[in-house]
């Protein structure tokens, strides 16, 4: 055959351009997971029998619905019903904000270091991407560097707060000034540590067309495996972040399970009571050990392990403990995900043994 | 504040285009749902029972992890690990295809009537979308006139075998045809009915270096509430995708369940058997009451109502059988779903009752 086809076909710049990204998730079974900020006990026992309940042969050959989830949640978040899309994670909710407002070429505004999903859709949107660096000597927001990246031209405008992997955050005072200064771009709030940090941009929705909230239940709530989360802005702004959305990106067993969740909240907010004790326990273990480490609002702390931080990483895992060098982003970084007290003495255990 | 934001921020072109999509996808509970191609009588009761095993707290609080389900699917669809993507739904299959190889302006070649995500995704990517009619006089596959409209410009070309909601398909013959045509371009065959068909492109994947095809676990599996496919490629093309695809968009759950679902392959050819004897089973009924129908390989058939296809859909729905008007693509058609032949032999009752 004269035309047969012998190459692969050209795929888009924007994605010759990107880094593989494939995040360390295999092989973790059995080990303390102190590596991805999950909840480090397992989601609400109430979750689990509900979803037992719901497994019929029957219910897992339906299409997923999602009216009466988006109902309840709209109560849970005293928020209205058009106020919220339900995401396949935060994941989607950045994903589909991508989609609904940013053209190849546009100009992103982002954080750095920060969540590297942000990055990661801004890239396969084809946006020209400008980060504004968190401050060296802190980690902490570097609000004033980034009002001033902000241009009139900008599309969109990213953030976590509290942010990952630095676990500082930023005042709501700050984000009016940064929802100001965007004017017409869409600025999303990522409040993935929200239930630890206890900061929230969700009561400004109805006051700042131009304010987006992602909640996750991946994080407190022990539903990493479900991937589900929220976003939340004014109705006019979530109709079309719907037009630009899969309709039925979320698995129907998670939408059952964030039912369940918000209907155990109480399991949660021990969750995170638990959590910030033994934040400050590990906070007192490093300082006992002479390492530095960065304040956080968050349920994980970063410190520094100098030149030896894959190698912390690696003997750590070895004796059973997971956690994630960061050094490729901040010189000998580590970061460590706050369970319970008691995984943070185990750690702080295996931790004197290495580090010596 | 002077400069305080009033209006909400404003969508991409491509967006504002769009019209919305909204699935009739509610208030399905409780109906004999021949609606949505969905398995009829439910899941393999072994992908239940192995859920269960696996669903505990901990289980639910972990990042998913694809390694061990790729192997599994590899060996069962018996291709290399490598070749396969493991997507949320067909329909992030897509997604990442227009991800990966669609830039906005790109010509895209899609045939009328299809599976509407085509149009949905492409449209998000901000394609030149051109469309290819089926042969109005027996919705047969205009093969001829697909060939015509593949430019060498053509960036994708996207075509179900056999086709929703027109049932009909192509020959292999007639897909190398295309794959040659379209050359540089990415064509993505997606095969969600491929269990009731029997017709595959699978086995072309190592000569094809443009073909791309998508299986589904949503339909003759009985998994649409899970949401999950794989889309399976020349090793190097798996790889683009992978880099543009979400790290997580799979459920764990989901990943678990295709396992167990690929474990009792029995099953889906039970259901398939069935589904094919109700088929001609709902034929017969059709031809007897003077019904004109398209004849189908799938596990659907779509007939004509006339003028009063919507009023049919609504008087069914009254009497608890859900069945879809695509009056709007094709004149006076409706699709009705083929399940088993007792549920066949309920829809032919209702439909008696309403046809006169």
């Amino acid at each position: 055959m004269a035309d047969r086809v012998l190459t692969v076909p050209r795929p888009r710049q924007a994605v010759l351009r990107m880094a593989p990204y494939s995040p360390p998730t295999a092989g973790r079974a059995g080990k303390l997971r102190l590596d991805f900020n999950e909840n480090t006990v397992g989601c609400s026992p109430h979750i689990v029998e509900y979803l037992k309940q719901k497994l019929t042969e029957n219910e897992l050959s339906i299409y997923p619905e999602y009216a009466e989830t988006r109902r309840r949640l709209a109560a849970f978040f005293k928020v209205s019903e058009d106020e919220l899309l339900l995401t396949n994670g935060t994941d989607e909710a950045i994903q589909v904000l991508m989609n609904t407002y940013v053209d190849d070429g546009d100009d992103v505004v982002l954080l750095q270091p920060s969540y590297a999903m942000y990055r990661f859709y801004a890239e396969v949107s084809g946006a020209s991407i400008r980060e504004v660096e968190y401050r060296r000597e802190d980690l902490s927001f570097p609000l004033e560097e980034l009002l001033e990246a902000i241009r009139s031209s900008t599309r969109a405008v990213i953030l976590a707060n509290p942010n990952n992997p630095t676990g500082t955050g930023v005042e709501l005072r700050g984000l009016e000034r940064i929802l100001d200064r965007a004017a017409a771009a869409p600025v999303l709030v990522d409040e993935a540590y929200y239930e630890f940090s206890g900061v929230t941009a969700l009561g400004l929705i109805g006051e700042r067309p131009n304010l987006f909230v992602s909640r996750t239940f991946s994080k407190a709530y022990g539903m990493a495996a479900m991937r589900c989360g929220c976003v939340f802005s004014q109705a006019a702004n979530i109709e079309y972040l719907h037009k630009a959305q899969s309709p039925y990106s979320v698995n129907a067993l998670a939408a059952l399970a964030v039912r369940a969740a918000v209907e155990d909240a109480a399991y949660v907010e021990s969750y995170v009571k638990e959590a910030l004790s033994a934040r400050e326990l590990l906070c007192e273990g490093l300082r006992a050990l002479g390492i530095r480490y960065y304040p956080s609002q968050a349920n994980f702390v970063l410190f520094e392990a100098g030149e030896r931080a894959p190698a912390l990483r690696d003997e750590l895992r070895a004796r059973g403990v997971l956690v994630r060098d960061r050094s490729y982003e901040i010189v000998g970084a580590v970061r460590v995900t706050v369970g319970t007290r008691e995984q943070v003495r185990r750690f702080l255990d295996e931790l004197k043994k290495v580090w010596k």
